[in-house]
């Protein structure tokens, strides 16, 4: 059996969205930009497809901007956002330490900049209080940004509540929001998101391509320079049909929401009731604030990456953390971020479900992991002393 | 008749590239920065695609760096070598008043932080001279970037004499090869390239995928930060499908380019002799050193717009100029560079074509341009003016 439980890390395109994007891979080739009748037809394309994302998050056209992609579209807002406060000498930036790199990397430039940076840490359940980033606001805040949902433990942050604080503050709120769009509702108006941004891949759409939102009247900081596209705001000529699929793909997303997610949910609750059932198991992140389709747990006495290796074997796709950062040996940053020691940390499991996952392939996953994890055990040194009582258990 | 003659515009994807990317937009979705080996398949294709791409100019695999597309590839090269050029207080750049607005904007930014950079004019044959280059040379130059062919005369600059300068003293050397990829050799290694952006949909790739060479031991600096894709430098879950397409695109364009090049030539040269009949026209940019494709004409006393939308109306693809500046007013800052008066500037037309292109095509246009120019002649107050001598004809 194969089974694709990696849906965090990236999706399979949807027929709906190869459907879309396949005419402008084809005979509408025109470049957008061009001032015939041909390149037109491209240009409705994508005015089209900007209406229709805006729609889905209850934003204007004219506040999207197409990206590479959410890693760009995260750049891109805290770039902005830093600009805009330095030009008012305001050089503070609230985040939180389980962020993706996609933001804490470029939080790291700028703080080498000379911005200062406050890293909130989430509490044991995932969750980043409101209190605590209330607490961490100063005089010289330009930003607040805080992930919309973890992309390793599924948790989901109390965005509306954060969005009208910082409003109320005056203070630019970005959110990642990669791991929730087409699977939570988002409406930017109603949360009091001023940028946002988002991953076509993540919910059917083809890679390469994703979109930064910004509130009218936010002014963005280029981060490509170039010709006039995308209001000037983002020069290269347009992935066109990556970005006709995104909009397709996301209109479906949403429509379907929540049948997908009445399928999604009792799937992800029997994973979780089932595979907490192996001793020294632990859900990591609270299962009351979470994105539909997430599951993390930890293991004690085994590697993670073993794990994943042994049910690649057995035909499972999954991961230890976010995909991106899979080259590297240390243990999650999202992990020890809600205080997990480092050897827990390390024998981690990340099963992300979605609407093309069956409960079949469910059944297998369950009877898969406590016989993989069970292996493991049998063969780990680290194991061996936990049960002779050499070393004690931490979960 | 449909005519599509704005190839340096955008191309439509072929045959090959779209055969080569559907499997990885349909089964094969798998992000390569996953352990397993669905996951690895699409690293696999990466790989190869690299390799590929890497052969098609005589560079490393290593040296090959996946971007969203030329601009992206130019912001990184400029940004990279500035900050190279920075540590060691060498805060000088050389380019040219010709460049693509990517390398222009980017230019203009750096100097507000600082840099100091010499625009270079291009002689009235759209030629950049090699000893303009050296003389602009300082003791503080940290970057030369000159393109390699311009996209709008599409005139081709000595870049094997300018890499040959700039690497005997030791300076960085960029080119804008855009224009030139796919079709005209291009070899790094001969031509002591250091840093080269390509743009995959101006060789028949789909949009929204290109690349930046870096010479290694060059180091870049990240324009996107985050995950560790593309060695630490370019973050952002891989467009694996669109690299793989272009990957294929540029080597079939490559193998095909001298029996291409055969065909589009002879088709070029007879629209260069045909519409130069046209009394009061000329053409623009040496046809000495020049693409294949591309032919840039002025006609006097008539608006560039106009001609184009009566093309359009005859089914004929033309640009004034860039399209990624066609929402502009403002004649071609490139016919400009070559020294033509604003009025001439004003009225010009670039027909670039391409391989798929046929000399039935070709006939076409040469019977429809002078019928409409003569038409819009016909309607011009000032062509009226110069007809009756009350204005000097200025071509």
């Amino acid at each position: 059996m194969f089974v694709y439980a990696d849906n965090a890390a990236t999706t399979s395109i949807s027929k709906t969205a190869l459907d879309a994007m396949l005419p402008y891979l084809t005979e509408n080739y025109g470049n957008p930009s061009s001032l015939y009748a041909f390149g037109q037809k491209a240009a409705e394309a994508l005015a089209e497809a900007r209406q229709t994302i805006a729609a889905c998050i209850n934003a204007e056209p004219r506040e999207i901007t197409f990206t590479s992609g959410g890693s760009e579209a995260d750049n891109q807002a805290l770039l902005s956002a830093a600009k805009l406060g330095e030009r008012k000498g305001k050089k503070h930036i609230i985040s939180t330490a389980f962020e993706h790199h996609a933001v804490l990397h470029c939080l790291a430039r700028l703080e080498k900049e000379g911005f200062s940076v406050t890293l909130l840490d989430p509490h044991e359940d995932g969750v980043i209080r409101l209190e605590d980033v209330e607490k961490a606001l100063r005089e010289d805040t330009c930003l607040v940004s805080i992930m919309f949902a973890n992309n390793e433990i599924g948790t989901v942050q109390p965005i509306a509540e954060i969005g009208a604080l910082c409003r109320s503050r005056g203070i630019p709120f970005h959110t990642d929001a990669v791991q929730a769009a087409g699977h939570m509702p988002i409406d930017v108006k109603a949360m009091q998101i001023d940028m946002l941004s988002l991953s076509g891949h993540k919910f059917h759409a083809p890679k390469g391509v994703g979109v930064l939102f910004a509130r009218k009247g936010l002014l963005l900081t280029n981060l490509i320079e170039g010709g006039g596209q995308e209001r000037g705001k983002r020069a290269g000529t347009e992935n066109v049909a990556g970005i006709v699929a995104m909009a397709a793909a996301l209109k479906e997303s949403c429509a379907n929401m929540e049948k997908d997610n009445a399928r999604i949910i009792p799937m992800r609750d029997k994973l979780f009731t089932e595979l907490s059932k192996i001793p020294h198991s632990k859900i990591n992140g609270s299962l009351e604030h979470h994105v539909p389709g997430t599951v993390n747990m930890c293991f004690e006495g085994i590697e993670g990456e073993s794990l994943l290796l042994m049910l690649d074997d057995r035909g499972i796709c999954a991961s230890s953390g976010s995909a991106c950062t899979s080259g590297s040996l240390d243990p999650s940053h999202v992990l020890l971020s809600i205080g997990l020691p480092h050897e827990v940390a390390h024998g981690s499991l990340r099963l992300s479900i979605g609407e093309y996952n069956t409960m079949e392939e469910i059944d297998y996953i369950i009877e898969t992991v406590p016989q993989v994890v069970s292996y493991l055990r049998s063969m780990s040194p680290v194991w061996d002393e936990l049960e002779k009582g050499l070393r004690p258990h931490l979960i």
